[in-house]
C-alpha cells in the first residue's frame, strides 16, 4: 500500500468515526475477559448513555432514549386495554407524608433526596442556600403517599371506582454505588397507582398488570420471565404482597424487570382513602401499584447483546433497517445511492423504519458503525451488487448474510424480523434455562452458585432467619416464589425442615 | 313538580355527577363577573388539574394530561422534520454550574430549590434531613448549564454539528404566586438545544424553532400570535437575543406561548464547547434554546373557553366526539346503544376519536358533562330520533345543532371538526384585532389600557429607561418588537424621541 493510499484511508476512517455527535471508538470488552466492562463498553459504543457531571446520574443520549420512547408508547397501549389513564403528580412531597406509613418511611428515609431551601444567595462570591424551607420536600423516591393524599379527595362513592391512573415521571433514590441504566440516583420510570372497591378486584388487577408486564417484556424486549411472589423480606415497603417478573442476564445474575404490588388498605388507612360502598357505609378502599423503569434498558443490554455491541430486538428497536451504500466514483456513488433511496422507500412504505447511512467510506467501517449499535438488519449495496441486481442482507442477531435481489428484499426482511425477534427470545431462554439448576442440598448449592451462577429452584422452609444466612454466605436471595410451581414435597436446603415447594435463588443485580 | 318525580330527578343527577373518579359540580363563574374565578372554575370543571398538598404544584388530573400528550406528540413530529433528537439530563444541577454564566445566574438563583441531604433520619419521633451533601444540588430551573457541559464532551469537529437535542422534563421555578398551568413551582415543558458552526446558522435556527412554534400553536391549538423580539431587559438570562409568539386571553392580557433564544457563544464560553473548523483551528460553537411548557394549557382555557365551560381544539383534542343515548326503557335503551356502537364504530374507523357515554340519565345533565370538557362534537341519540333515522350533532364552539340521517353523519362531522377548529381561530383573531390598538399619545396609551386592556401598538424610542417607567406607572410591558414591522418614523409614546417603528405593549401573564 501506498503512502497516499493509505492516507487516504486513514482520512476516510477519522471521517466515519467523528461523523455524529456522539462516536465512541473504544473498542468493546470481551464479555468473558470482564463482564462488566463489556456492559459498560457496550453502553458507550451504542450510545446509550454517558456519565453526567452530577454524582449518580447519567445523560440518556438519543439511542437509549429512542428505546425509552418505544417502551413507552408500547406499554401506553397496554395501558390503555386496562383503561389506565396517565395523569402527573408533584415531583415534591412534604416529609410528614412519608412518615404516615411505617414500613414505607423505613423502607426510603435512607436514599431521599432533602430540598430545604428554595432560593440561592451571594455570600463572599459563593452561591449559597439561603430562605429555608418550613417544611423539607422530599424528591419522589416513589410516589404512593402523594398521589393517595389527592385520590382521598377524588373518590367519594364506588361509582368512582376502581381509579386507575399512571404516570411517567422520574424518580430520585440516593444510590452510594451506580451503574448506568441499572442503578442511579436519577431514574426515569412508570408507576401505576390504582383504588378498588374489593381485595379481591385489588388482588386481581394487581396480578393483571404483572401479566401486562410479562407479555411487554417478553414479546417487546424478547426477554424471558419468571412471574412470581416476592418473599415477605422482599416485598415493597408498605405492600401486602409483591409480585415480579425476573429474567436472567449474561452472567447468570438475576434483574427484577418489573413489579406489581397488592397494598392491600394500608396506604389507604394512612391516607384516609375512602369510599361510600352501595349500602351506603364507608369502607377504605383496596390498592395497587407497579412499575417498571429505565433499568429495563440495562436488562435489554445485558441479555442481547454480544462482544460486537448492542442487539435491539427488531419490536422496540426505531430503527429497524440500515441500508449501507458503498462505491468507487462519483458515478457509481450516484447509481448506488438511487437504488439505496428506492429501496429504502419500498421498505418505508411497507413500515419498515429504514434510514441510509450516507457517510463516506468503506463498507467494513460502516458495517461496524451500525453493529454496534445493534440495528436488527443492515443492507449493504455496492456497485458489483447494482450490476447483479442484488443487495447483501445481514442480520445482527447471528450475523448470517443473504444475497437477496431487490424485488424479493422487502417481503424477506419483514419475514427476517420476525425471526430475529423469536430467535432473541428463544437464544435467551435456552440460556437461562441451561442455567437453572434443580439443587437440593446446601453443599450443592453453594458449589452450584460458585461454579456456575444462575437460577437455583430448591426448598425453601418459609422462614426469614434461613433466607437471611443463605443471602449473608452466598450473596444469593430470593428472587421469587414462582407462580405455578406444582406441589412437592421437600426440605429446605438451608435448615432441612418442611417445604412445599421451591423457590428461585440467584444472585442479582 | 310532585315529590316523587322531584326525587327521582336529583337521584338521577347525583348518579351522574358523581360517576368518574373526578367530578366537580360548582357552577362556572361567568367570565364577566370574575374573570380570575371563572378560569380556575372552567379548570376545575374540565377536570384538567387540582391543587396539590406542595405549595404551588398542581396535579394534572388525566384530561389535562391528555392535552399535554397530543402536544408532546405533534410538537415531536414537528421536531423531527428539524432532525431534533429527543434526549434525557440530569434533574440535579451542581450550584457552581449555575454561576458559570453571569447573566444566567442572576436571572434564577432567586428561584431555585436546594437539595441539600441525601438521608433523613428520625430524631425525636420527627424525621430530619440528614447526610449533607458536599455541593448542594439545585432543582433544574432550564438546563443550559447542564446539557453544556456535557456537550463539551459530544462536540469535536464541524463534523458533529450542527447538535440538535430536545429534551421533555419536569422544571422548577420558586413562584410566590402560582395559578395552575399558567405559573406553578413545577411545571412539564420541552426545551430545545443546538449547537451550530456559525452564528449565522445558529440565529436562522433560532427563528425556524420560533416558526415551528407558531406553526403549532395557530394550527393546533388554534391561537393566533404575534412572532417578534423580546426587548433587551425582557430576554432570557444569557441570550443575545430572545424571539417569541405572544397570544392576547380573553381579558385582553397578552401570554408568552413559546419563545425561542440566540444564545450565541456566551454559553459555549462558559462550558468550553470548542469545535475544530474545517480549517483545523478551534472555535466555540453558536448555540440555540427554546422552549414551550404547560403553561400553554393555560392559554388555551383562556383563549377558548366559554361561561360554559373547556372548549379544545379538535386537532388537539383526545376525543373528538362524544356520543350521549338516551332512553326510557329497557328495550329502548338496547336499540339506542345499538345504534350509538354503530356510529361509535364508524366514526372511530373513520379516524374521529369517539366515545360513548354510557351513563344513566337525562339528556340535559349528560350534555353538560361533555360541554363542559370541551368536547368538540356531541351527537345526542334517543328513541324519538332513532325512529326517524337521526342523531342530533351539536357543536361546541356554537351551540348550533343539526338533525342528521346516520348516513350523512360520518362525512359531517368531519367537515364540521375542520370547521370548529377554523372558527376557532377565526374568532380567537377577530377578538385579539379588536383590542389591539395604535396609540400615539401617552394619555391615550393609559386611557386605552385602562379602559379597554388588549394589545397597545406605539412608538418606542428603544431606552430601557423608557421602558422601565412605562412597566412601573401602568404594569404594561413590551410583549414584542414584531417581525415584519414596517419602517414608520414616529415618537416614543412616553419620552417623544425619535423611534423607527411600534412595538406592542400590554399587560401580561
Amino acid at each position: 500500500m501506498n503512502m497516499h493510499k493509505q492516507h487516504q484511508l486513514v482520512k476516510k476512517e477519522k471521517k466515519i468515526n467523528s461523523e455524529g455527535p456522539v462516536m465512541n471508538t473504544r473498542a468493546i470488552t470481551p464479555r468473558a475477559t470482564d463482564y462488566s466492562q463489556w456492559y459498560l463498553d457496550v453502553i458507550a459504543a451504542a450510545e446509550l448513555s454517558c456519565n453526567s457531571p452530577v454524582r449518580g446520574c447519567m445523560v440518556i443520549k438519543p439511542n437509549g432514549y429512542a428505546i425509552w420512547e418505544n417502551i413507552q408508547r408500547v406499554l401506553n397501549g397496554m395501558f390503555r386495554e386496562k383503561n389506565v389513564q396517565n395523569a402527573y403528580f408533584p415531583l415534591f412531597i412534604p416529609i410528614s407524608f412519608l412518615e404516615r406509613e411505617a414500613e414505607h418511611v423505613a423502607g426510603f428515609a435512607k436514599e431521599c433526596a432533602v430540598v430545604t431551601h428554595h432560593r440561592l444567595q451571594l455570600e463572599n462570591g459563593k452561591l449559597v442556600p439561603a430562605s429555608p424551607l418550613e417544611e423539607p420536600l422530599i424528591i419522589r423516591p416513589t410516589s404512593e403517599t402523594i398521589m393517595y393524599s389527592t385520590f382521598a379527595d377524588w373518590i367519594k362513592s364506588h361509582r368512582d371506582l376502581p381509579l386507575l391512573i399512571n404516570q411517567w415521571a422520574n424518580i430520585v433514590r440516593w444510590e452510594m454505588r451506580t451503574r448506568p441504566f441499572l442503578r442511579t440516583t436519577e431514574f426515569l420510570w412508570q408507576e401505576g397507582h390504582t383504588a378498588h372497591a374489593t381485595n379481591d378486584e385489588a388482588s386481581d388487577f394487581t396480578l393483571q398488570m404483572l401479566e401486562v408486564y410479562r407479555r411487554f417484556v417478553e414479546d417487546y424486549l424478547a426477554i424471558p420471565v419468571i412471574c412470581g411472589k416476592k418473599s415477605e423480606s422482599e416485598k415493597f415497603a408498605g405492600a401486602v404482597f409483591t409480585t415480579c417478573i425476573e429474567a436472567m442476564m449474561q452472567d447468570g445474575k438475576a434483574l427484577q424487570a418489573g413489579t406489581s404490588h397488592l397494598l392491600g388498605q394500608n396506604f389507604a388507612k394512612a391516607f384516609n382513602v375512602k369510599f361510600l360502598n352501595s349500602a351506603g357505609a364507608e369502607e377504605f378502599v383496596h390498592q395497587t401499584s407497579w412499575g417498571l423503569s429505565t433499568r429495563i434498558i440495562g436488562a435489554l443490554v445485558m441479555v442481547h447483546a454480544d462482544d460486537k455491541g448492542m442487539v435491539i430486538p427488531p419490536k422496540i428497536a426505531s430503527v429497524k433497517v440500515a441500508i449501507l451504500p458503498v462505491w468507487n466514483n462519483a458515478d457509481s456513488k450516484q447509481s448506488v445511492m438511487t437504488k439505496a433511496e428506492e429501496l429504502a422507500r419500498n421498505l418505508n412504505d411497507a413500515g419498515i423504519e429504514t434510514v441510509i447511512d450516507r457517510q463516506e467510506g468503506r463498507l467494513g467501517p460502516k458495517s461496524f458503525e451500525w453493529e454496534k449499535k445493534g440495528v436488527p438488519v443492515r443492507i449493504e449495496i455496492g456497485p458489483r451488487d447494482l450490476a447483479n441486481d442484488t443487495a447483501v442482507v445481514v442480520r445482527r442477531d447471528t450475523g448470517e448474510k443473504a444475497h437477496k435481489n431487490f424485488a424479493e428484499i422487502a417481503p424477506f426482511v419483514n419475514g427476517l424480523l420476525d425471526e430475529i425477534q423469536k430467535n432473541l427470545f428463544t437464544r435467551a431462554k435456552k440460556y437461562r434455562d441451561e442455567r437453572t439448576f434443580s439443587v437440593d442440598s446446601w453443599e450443592e448449592f453453594q458449589r452450584v452458585l460458585e461454579e456456575n451462577g444462575g437460577f437455583i429452584t430448591a426448598h425453601w422452609c418459609g422462614s426469614a432467619d434461613c433466607e437471611t444466612q443463605i443471602s449473608e454466605k452466598t450473596k444469593a436471595t430470593i428472587r421469587c416464589l414462582p407462580f405455578g410451581q406444582p406441589k412437592e414435597e421437600g426440605q429446605c436446603v438451608f435448615c432441612g425442615k418442611k417445604s412445599e415447594s421451591r423457590v428461585i435463588f440467584a444472585k442479582a443485580y
